[in-house]
């Protein structure tokens, strides 16, 4: 019997469709021919720095080489640009020019390596660039909303192997986004409470849908999950920026990725995955404009969201926002846990 | 520079980034090997019926066989139940069962024939076909919306390539029609006008991105296109109910199915494409409920979404639910209205 479940979060309902389900070795994939190319024509390998655009930022390997690189996107979808240009179109549309920021961080010089096949030093350091480059993005009054994300994998989106997350800073707060930011002040309105933590609260108690807890993280395969396998990274402790994190919980997120990911890698082989990063919008007002985004954003709860694509999503998820998922999340949290344990 | 738009319906923003443009050439997709198999294994061609569930309705060819055939899905999302068993899980989380239906539109016997190859009059008795069984399935009062999709291609989510459509009746209206439906209310309210006929009147004065006006329906490439190619079919006239065509009207959007999805393969090859119809609620109420969804339909104006599948969803469409189109819609409007003519 297929069953509808709705979130508290998102809003939407999904379809669990057990009928349909499949083994976690059905879903496995080895392998992206897609993108396989000549290590010769990777812009993000070393000695080919000049083919990218001039480096923004870099993490030395303490030699000539460097360890991570931050370079902005050769084919950006926004750009820096005097004003945004508001306007009306028609009296229907609205437009604006495509003021924002894009950029590529290349986590390693190695081609061949991905996230949970790094040392956890390096995930540090990576993490560390993640959050000091959205931090510097955020400076910009124009950025109302800087979102960072990796496709993995040429079913993903991603159009190189090389891995290599994207940041993209805009110059509105998406509506998705805003959605979210409003179920959680109109429930901290409501019981003074943070509705991502009396979730976690909730979940830890119960159990079945939690992949583990590392060093004050939980992985969870949540309830109303859209894809296969979708995993969510929550902070144990209410944190609504990213950005603010210390020393320590930077560590620690990049154990639980490295955790996280690994545990899919294990259970599924090379998934070709998103993850997004969901936190609070800039609260920078933009000149002469109140902070309105500052009062909303106190009330998130920053996590990470791991989307491995191992199905399509089809007419009727277009039509509806409806996802229909042949994988309970249960079953889900089960396969990673003892995919963990055996690991 | 790229552009930031945002349409009156779904109030989301797309970034047209023109500088990542291809040629429609460089999109042309010809064959799909993903879907290719034994002629003797495909449970949609004739003589294989015993492949498939017991039939629900059929349109016989005048002798033996059959132009149109429908079947409920084998690994259905949703299936008729006796109760609905909504209910609160840990006080966070809605379910209910997956009470509806799902039915396989089987449009010809041809098992490599596609809409567009198929003549006027099949596409006529395929329209009809949709129409009887969207209006079958909105007499069951638990059948809040009925959806009517389509999926060609492997990457469009098509699992068979043997033509097919398929219908979803679900016992809720899904957040993003429902989010439509108010929009149009809304607009209604305050001008007494329909928004989608005031839009129609303004993209048919400017013309820019009108592929083709044919038999009383337009053809349109939208302001706020998120895929490159996207174009949508409107009735010229206003109808909130897809299912109340009348004998002509089913004509006339048979002609224009036929004009536009063979625009798009004299353009793209055999593109993967989904489409999906948007039309009213069920206006039913459940028993004993009044007929909340009635209030909001006749405000509504029907039309069909045709989304080629020619670019990824990425981590940045999944993180925010603005799209990445590095195709305007201008552009597209011009090279389908070229491939008409040339037809």
């Amino acid at each position: 019997m297929p069953e509808l479940r709705r979130g508290l979060i998102t809003q939407k309902w999904v379809i669990i469709a057990p009928e349909r389900a499949m083994r976690p070795s059905d879903y496995r994939t080895d392998g992206d021919e897609a993108l396989r190319q000549p290590l010769e024509n990777c812009p993000f390998c070393p000695g080919h720095e000049h083919m990218t655009p001039p480096e923004v930022y870099r993490v030395s390997d303490g030699k000539n080489g460097w360890r991570v690189r931050v370079v902005p996107n050769k084919y950006a979808a926004l750009t820096s640009y005097p004003e945004l240009g508001r306007a009306g179109v028609a009296g229907f549309f609205d437009r604006m020019n495509g003021v924002g920021a894009h950029e590529v961080v290349i986590e390693t010089p190695d081609h061949d390596k991905e996230l949970p096949d790094l040392t956890e030093d390096h995930l540090k350091v990576v993490v560390d660039v993640y959050a000091l480059r959205l931090r510097e993005l955020m400076k910009n009054g124009w950025h109302r909303y800087v979102l960072l994300f990796k496709n993995h994998g040429s079913r993903a989106g991603a159009s190189l192997a090389h891995p290599h997350a994207q940041i993209i800073a805009t110059p509105v707060v998406p509506g998705d986004v805003r959605a979210r930011l409003h179920v959680a002040k109109d429930y901290y309105d409501r019981k003074e409470r943070c509705v991502f933590c009396d979730m976690l609260l909730q979940e830890l108690h119960e159990g079945q849908r939690v992949v583990a807890e590392v060093d004050g993280y939980v992985i969870l395969a949540p309830y109303d999950s859209r894809f296969p396998f979708e995993i969510h990274i929550y902070p144990r402790y209410h944190a609504h920026d990213f950005t603010a994190m210390n020393e320590e919980q930077r560590r620690g997120l990049a154990r639980v990725l490295r955790q996280a990911l690994g545990a899919l890698k294990a259970l599924l082989g090379d998934p070709p995955y998103n993850f997004v990063l969901q936190t609070a919008p800039n609260p920078v007002p933009r000149p002469g404009k109140p902070g309105y985004w500052a009062t909303l954003q106190y009330d998130y709860h920053w996590h990470i969201e791991v989307i491995p694509r191992l199905t399509r999503v089809a007419g009727f998820e277009w039509g509806t926002g409806f996802y229909i998922n042949p994988m309970p999340p249960e079953d889900a949290a089960r396969y990673l846990r003892e995919a963990l344990e055996q690991g």
